[in-house]
């Protein structure tokens, strides 16, 4: 399933204002300067995991004194995951070029990305997110510092051309690193002495500072984009970690300043030449701005920024309750890409996306009373009240004590994730769902991070920390396992090359919409 | 044949008054603005020369109506061969790009050239020389300044990745084209009427025009670089066209500048970053500099710049002497690269090597006239007659009437269109000679107008112009015929295809020792 939406002449609402607050808060980023740590040679697959690991290590005071031929590679190892600008110069051994050197560099978050040929890659996602670059070297020695950006752990300098003449080798590579956060700030867990929890917070907190730039990206390799799905949790993680204000503002403000003619707020917002809405809308996104709005309420209790927002919150309730018509439940499929929750194209979204409203609405009702929005307020009580009414008709299945979706009643995860987030039916009807979820194991099962997060949500919401910390140490524990310095866009422990996109090699390695471990951590275990 | 030669731990003698001499000339480069005259979409072969044509024209102005998406390409026509920057903007039609562009352009001199795909090339000279970029587009449009000189009429741009939800077009291109020729200075034919001549001629001077940049460059595309037996013809050709004396100087200089520990002059000089004399001696090209200095006096009748050269030219001289050994000839084969002659490893360079010797001894005897310097010249007169000597001896084949080379008593053009220039014999058995060689056709051809060149030269010296403009037409002509703006390295009208490089994509499609037709025609025909 390609998931993208085109719409021909689309003319996005632009709000200067909003645009205007959002630009105030541009700044500089941090850098700083790295330096890599080790020289790989070759890679081999590790038979117990089917990964690409080194072959061989090299120290990196030996870098200089590998000398390449054509054909010959190098792989510099900066010892982490980090985001930012390349600088290497390439010096020749022999006799004076007598021909343009000619190398290719790939810049990658792990390991495997370097075994891949970007040639063969014919998934539907462009090629073009494939960090890769082909440069001529006229003279030597060359100091290359290049334009762009890249989130990496790994460089790969292979040698296209040299001549029979000369060899080439690496003199002198560094990383400037970027992100919107202090590489100072480095927040520490406080009481947790569980080593297994320790790192996947710092995992976690590295994740989400390399998506940290001049917005909260949803992933630096990939899409470098602020998404709203993505801008709730990276900034929910912010809150219990580095407390950065600033960029969650700013995000809101974009959002706000480009929106569907509608006023439907976009899935998905590019910042770059200029501030433009993508046209792509996103029932469940669109919903998750207030939820954004709410969580930033609550941690700041800021009511001057939900006033600023309540008209953007409004439009939002009212073009999703339109959206619904009169059934007042969605019953779409898949053919189209109007809602996220996750990516799993086997999944009937149905039933998620009507707890999606449910739970969205009644942050839009305890907002609202903040505010004294009396009318605002009891109107979306109807509202939630019918949406309550249509979920238990249609998705709440009593014999199997399990909400189902979709014409063949499908189980799933999400559903019911979303259902019990929802507040439908009260504590201890909830647990019991989410114990029969786990019992269950529905074949059709969570993909992302992404929607783990509201699995951990609904667990540490009901009181069941430790079938929580379980999955935490079962899922992203087994991205540390396989070598993750940062969480993963798209993980299945099952199926740890699962890609919606084709292949593997475009999937985002660094994608904050998976700091859940260092949120639920900070905020519930270590107080 | 893979002509190379590398010599470990070679220190070149620096000559820094010489170097500052050749460094008084430096100046900017004129410039001119070129714009593309059309577009060709998509190319195929023309059945009667085997060499790809364009498929489809369009007019300029509809360049930017050709949206592209994934895999498709433009090719965009400058009308002409030029040297010089490219400027390109790219700009996207459809949703807000989503996704890096990824392109790669490619640099053609001739159309066959964006035919061939270089990842396919396996020749022994550095696939580095070909041109082509890739290149991603973070944002639209892109301006790309591209820093690297290219030579080129055509450029293709091929799609290799957008997304879905976009295509991309060409908004603006244009190229600075680069020489060390004002752009306005465009010498004109005065007498000759005959077509074929005058274009002959137009596409010498331009392929001059071309090469003469910071200095006199063998060829823009590849090596880029100056060569002392291209060097000469290139400096030829000039005094009869543009007559700039400044850059001829400046080349001069410069070889002088870095020269082989015994002070033998390099075949070939790296100017840049450093100007060093490359670790490759040809017996014949180290020679060929005393003709150069001849010729510049001839042109000029600068004796001061003869007396600055007087201790090189004798070097050359001492140096090439000493190479014969005893036997005062050399009898040495094709494995290793001691001399050039030319691009034919089928050919025994024994006895064209021998006359090399002959005619550039007498140059220089000339020149020791001409500075008086009695011993020296009579020196140099003894050596002449020990070589004429032994030409004689073992070259002369009085029974075949031509000159032979080799134990296999090789015929081929090349020793005996050097013999006759030598001056072994009177006009009348050189002209006896010349037509016994034009009816014998040797199968040992002259494969570059590097050789063609002193064919010529024989003939006119011998009053042959008949058939001299014969092979003008035929061998200069023909690759007209097959579209060149500019001549090219190597040609053989019966193998068009020829290279002795492993691939015709890095042969050089604008080499100014082919610019022979402009210097013949305008020196003896146009007076």
């Amino acid at each position: 399933m390609a998931s993208f939406t085109i719409i021909e002449n689309f003319e996005p609402i632009k709000d200067s204002k909003m645009l205007d607050k959002a630009k105030s808060f541009n700044r500089e980023l941090f850098k700083k300067t790295v330096n890599p740590c080790r020289i790989i040679k070759g890679l081999k697959i590790d038979e117990s995991t089917k990964r690409y690991v080194p072959n061989e290590l090299i120290e990196i005071e030996k870098m200089k004194d590998i000398k390449l031929q054509q054909d010959e590679n190098i792989i510099i190892d900066f010892g982490n995951h980090f985001v930012g600008k390349l600088k290497i110069k390439i010096a020749h051994s022999g006799s004076h070029p007598d021909a343009p050197g000619f190398i290719k560099l790939k810049m990658a978050e792990i390991i495997d990305e370097l075994a891949a040929d970007s040639s063969n890659y014919e998934g539907w996602i462009s090629k073009g997110w494939i960090q890769e670059e082909w440069i001529h070297i006229d003279e030597f020695p060359m100091e290359i510092k290049l334009d762009r950006r890249y989130a990496l752990r790994y460089l790969q300098l292979d040698v296209l051309a040299t001549s029979a003449k000369y060899k080439i080798y690496v003199e002198e590579v560094s990383l400037e690193a970027e992100s919107w956060i202090d590489f100072k700030d480095n927040p520490q867990l406080k009481k947790v002495q569980d080593k297994e929890l320790i790192e996947l917070d710092k995992v976690g907190l590295r994740t989400l500072r390399n998506s940290m730039q001049n917005v909260y990206e949803d992933g630096p390799k990939r899409d470098r984009r602020l998404w709203l799905g993505d801008l709730r949790l990276q900034a929910l993680t912010n809150y219990y970690s580095f407390n950065d204000l600033e960029l969650v503002k700013k995000c809101l403000y974009l959002f706000s300043a480009s929106k569907f003619p509608n006023k439907s707020l976009g899935a998905c917002l590019f910042v770059s030449p200029e501030v433009q809405v993508d046209d792509t809308n996103l029932i469940d996104y669109s919903l998750i701005f207030i939820s954004t709005v709410y969580d930033y309420y609550e941690h700041t209790k800021d009511i001057e920024l939900v006033k600023e927002f309540w008209e953007v919150i409004m439009d939002q309730v009212n073009t999703t309750w339109e959206f619904l018509g009169e059934q007042k439940m969605t019953n779409l499929n898949n053919d189209t890409f109007w809602s996220f929750i996750d990516w799993n194209p086997e999944l009937d979204k149905n039933a998620a996306i009507q707890g999606v409203y449910i739970t969205t609405y009644k942050h839009a009702i305890y907002l609202a009373n903040v505010l004294g929005k009396n009318t605002d307020a009891k109107n979306l009580e109807e509202k939630i009240n019918l949406l309550s009414e249509v979920a238990k008709n249609n998705y709440w299945d009593e014999k199997q004590g399990l909400f189902v979706s979709g014409d063949q009643k499908q189980i799933s995860y999400h559903s019911n994730i979303w259902m019990v987030l929802s507040g439908l039916f009260d504590q201890e009807k909830n647990k019991k769902i989410l114990k029969k979820i786990i019992e269950v194991k529905p074949a059709i099962k969570l993909k992302t991070p992404y929607a783990y997060h509201y699995f951990l949500e609904a667990l540490f919401l009901n009181d069941m920390q430790e079938e929580a910390v379980k999955i935490m140490k079962y899922y992203w524990g087994e991205m540390i396992k396989l070598g993750a310095d940062t969480f993963w866009e798209l993980f299945d422990p099952e199926d740890p090359f699962y890609s919606p996109y084709g292949s593997s090699i475009v999937n985002s390695y660094c994608h904050a919409w998976s700091c859940a471990p260092t949120y639920f951590i900070r905020k519930y275990m270590d107080k």
